[in-house]
């Protein structure tokens, strides 16, 4: 067998250590808050780009199957897991070097198991002047990860792979490619232009089963005097459009310049709680008038946009101006938090004590400063509380210190539609995923993000009861309808599932073609993560 | 022969007029402002995709090599010539429909006839609320040539290939492939994102040989209140790495959201003028004493820093002040320019009719009005005015209308180096290049651009007498010891012309073998451009 001597060539080259094959250091490769998951083969922890090197090349004299991973955390899009069963998952997560850092660039160099806690705690220690952009995954997910997954995050650098400059890749036939103007022996300038001379090919290493990324250049926002960050309430679901449209252009102008996010009632009440069997007992969906009291005992409306403007105190006042007025003629409720009133909160909660009032603004307080610190950069777990909301026995102890949903046997689909950004296709958008989402007994975890100028991201979550066999097939026929209605109208999405991979290509499209040729000239053999974003 | 059987086929296929092979029409595809130029075997004009399909499918049967251009403008950096002798030239200059345009989200599909004039009498005749960036390569240059060599304009919306969304690609099997979601035949957001799902294979198809795009979705910038522009002068060579660095954090912080040109003093000079023989008789170079003296009667300093602000009107108060406060503990003046200076300037041009005082004021106004224009998208040829410098008989009757630099007989070749953005990059940058220029005795045209939030883009220029043989092979050392010690020192260049591309590739590096593998998996016959960006 091919795969058995390749085990002994990996052992021999990584030492037994770091290359495992029972069960219980498997099962984690296997564990998914999909409602599928894969086995595989082993898993190899590598720690330098060498050893990768070294690990494809056995891979390609046994023609074995890899998988790599960063840290695994890509939860809701196949976790930890290999698409295909049979693959030797290549863990990345001891890779976590920060090779470099210009302070008045600002800009890192990372390898794939450098997470979002990680470089946060390092720019905090060594006081440096810039901030990390987050996203809501949880301060253990990796940077490299997210980006080559084409991740968003909050900050005016949330379109996180435009700010990425140089990509080393090993290729499936062993070579270490430097992309940029990395190449050049002599470049200094690899950090701070990513397109580099001749074609630019960062883009086929996203998304992507084309080599494996052991490290990127990633650039930083440099830290600005203030930050405001802004929640605006919508009370009535149709009333979302008109504040799309009034805040278009905004982001347009780059007044607005990080993302915005537009989620709906149950993304907010998620936050702080898990379906409340009490209230509706064996239902799967909350009935609507449950909806309609948890929404006002939240104090929240069918949608609240949360953002964060930045800058010196005068462009923050400038911006406050410039959203008020755009806002007036809708019925949205603007408000805005600063560093002082947070300040303030906290002081008030501290005073209170305890108390029905103290524990209400404690919640508020925390989320707050939640919110400002992930536009600062430091991640919070408490975002990954949705993930949990149908898990039996709600939130784990401690949460959300070492939440990990797929090894706590949360059950979460997402779909991610890409609209145009315009109020009337977020209402249809939505009134489609209503639909589904009713029909199919779910409740809908909506946000629309504005994840560029021109675009709404949307991410619609799926999240069941997996232990409930019933309830999982359901939440699969929910998914798929989903995501086939969203494709039929057109708002194809922006990252998927593994599940949903196959479904992208029809069998007659030149662009997966192209795909498949440059994956056939790349990687011959396919050792690398076959199935992935790739034509069956 | 393949070429005469191909040519008939052409010829069946496009008519005899939109083939031709005689020797005037030929003659504008190896006129060339390098040191070298090619000649090609035919040229062909299709006007639509279906058409440029079935030319590479005929050049495909018949081993034929194909080189495409939007319309040939490609000033010193090839031109309208094919890289190596004997193509067919693939001319799509008739190819020049606006395809598609969204007041709301602000694009635009062009295809790669359409002109930097085109688009923009277009924007002013609808009076569409947007505004196309815009280089200095004058009115009728392609827009979609420009970005697929990643060019760079002059607005927020400078970084031109970060705002195409969605590109037709004619592949070199006869295959059309639409990027990002275009593919997918339901897509209604294949303009607002680029990405699409998968690989994002746009990068692909820009500085290479893989393709012919036939149109592209082209972001526009929406029309601010106001804009100013700002002209900032540096007296003293050595003080412009501290203007640099006191920039740097207004650049990075989204206060100078445009691209940011800082020109040498011959940049401003060579824009009224050219070679004054009668004060450097013999010379190839401007003697020390007369460059100052031409230095001092245009009121100018050894630098300009030229660039603008887009806004509001209290914006722009803000940023002008930011722009003065970062400035003040540097040597530089700052000037800003309104709309309301600009007429009150060419109100008083007016009412002071004849005289040097007059001349001396039009001729503010008008550079005035011409950089006021090109930051809102209003193309100007009189920034072409660089090339002619050198050039027998001067500026032609009636410059800039009209001017082809490559037909005029121009002499020029251009280096443009990728440097951190740093004043110290920058006196090293360009005191190597002061020496490399002084030897070979040519006058020095710099521009550093702040072409990104991290990067300066260098052009240097050689301007050279081409019919002077001796002193074009001295342009061709100076450029190629100037090509070579800026790849030395690390500063590799943005773009190259094509006398430079195969010094692209030392031989032994995997990003080029990875590029040849890409080529021979989409264009295996190598039909498209052959030496484009691409290994020997």
């Amino acid at each position: 067998m091919g795969a058995s001597e390749a085990l002994e060539a990996w052992s021999a080259l990584l030492g037994a250590g770091r290359v495992a094959v029972d069960a219980a250091s498997l099962a984690p490769y296997s564990a998914s808050t999909a409602a599928r998951s894969t086995r595989p083969l082993a898993v190899l922890r590598p720690l330098t780009t060498d050893e990768v090197v070294a690990v494809v090349r056995i891979a390609a004299r046994h023609g074995t199957a890899l998988y790599p991973i960063s840290v695994g955390h890509n939860w809701g899009y196949g976790d930890a897991c290999a698409v295909r069963d049979g693959n030797v998952i290549v863990d990345l997560s001891g890779m976590r070097r920060i090779l470099e850092m210009d302070r008045d660039l600002a800009y890192v160099v990372v390898e794939p198991g450098v997470t979002q806690a990680q470089l946060s705690d390092y720019l905090l220690r060594e006081d440096l002047p810039m901030w990390m952009d987050c996203t809501g995954g949880g301060p253990d997910t990796s940077l490299v990860g997210n980006i080559l997954e084409r991740g968003f995050g909050h900050s005016p650098y949330g379109n996180r792979f435009q700010n990425v400059a140089g990509m080393r890749i090993v290729l499936g036939n062993g070579e270490v490619l430097n992309t940029g103007f990395g190449h050049f022996p002599t470049a200094v300038n690899q950090r701070i232009f990513p397109y580099g001379v001749g074609p630019y090919l960062d883009g086929l290493f996203t998304q992507a089963n084309l080599g494996i990324v052991t490290s990127l250049g990633l650039w930083l926002m440099p830290k600005t005097q203030a930050i405001n960050h802004f929640l605006c309430s919508v009370e009535e679901h149709g009333d979302i459009a008109a504040v799309v449209d009034a805040l278009r252009p905004l982001r347009m102008g780059g007044i607005l310049r990080s993302i915005l996010h537009i989620g709906n009632d149950l993304r907010v009440i998620s936050g702080g709680m898990t379906f409340p069997h009490q209230l509706a007992p064996g239902a799967s969906r909350l009935p609507d008038e449950v909806r309609q009291q948890l929404r006002k005992s939240a104090g929240i409306g069918s949608w609240t946009v949360s953002g964060a403007l930045y800058g010196s105190t005068a462009q923050l006042a400038f911006a406050r101006k410039a959203v008020r007025m755009a806002l007036a003629p809708t019925r949205a409720r603007v408000q805005f938090l600063d560093e002082r009133k947070l300040a303030l909160g906290e002081m008030a909660v501290r005073m209170l004590g305890k108390g029905a009032l103290a524990h209400k603004l404690r919640a508020r307080v925390a989320l707050g400063r939640s919110l400002f610190d992930m536009n600062r950069g430091i991640p919070n777990g408490r975002f990954l509380a949705g993930a949990y909301w149908r898990r039996r026995g709600g939130l784990p102890k401690g949460f959300p210190q070492g939440a990990n949903p797929a090894l706590d046997n949360c059950g979460l689909l997402w779909v991610s539609p890409v609209l145009p950004m315009r109020g009337a296709d977020m209402l249809v958008a939505s009134s489609l995923a209503d639909r589904i989402f009713r029909a199919h007994q779910f409740d809908l975890f909506a946000t629309f993000s504005m994840i560029n100028e021109r675009a709404l991201g949307g991410v619609l979550t799926v999240a069941f009861d997996k232990e409930d066999a019933a309830e999982t097939a359901r939440a699969r026929a929910c998914h798929d309808q989903l995501f086939e209605e969203m494709m039929a109208a057109g708002y194809i999405p922006y990252r998927v599932g593994q599940q949903s991979m196959d479904k992208l290509d029809n069998g007659d499209d030149s662009f997966w073609r192209t795909v498949a040729r440059v994956k056939d000239a790349l990687d011959p053999q396919h050792i690398i993560a076959p199935g992935r974003y790739g034509p069956g």
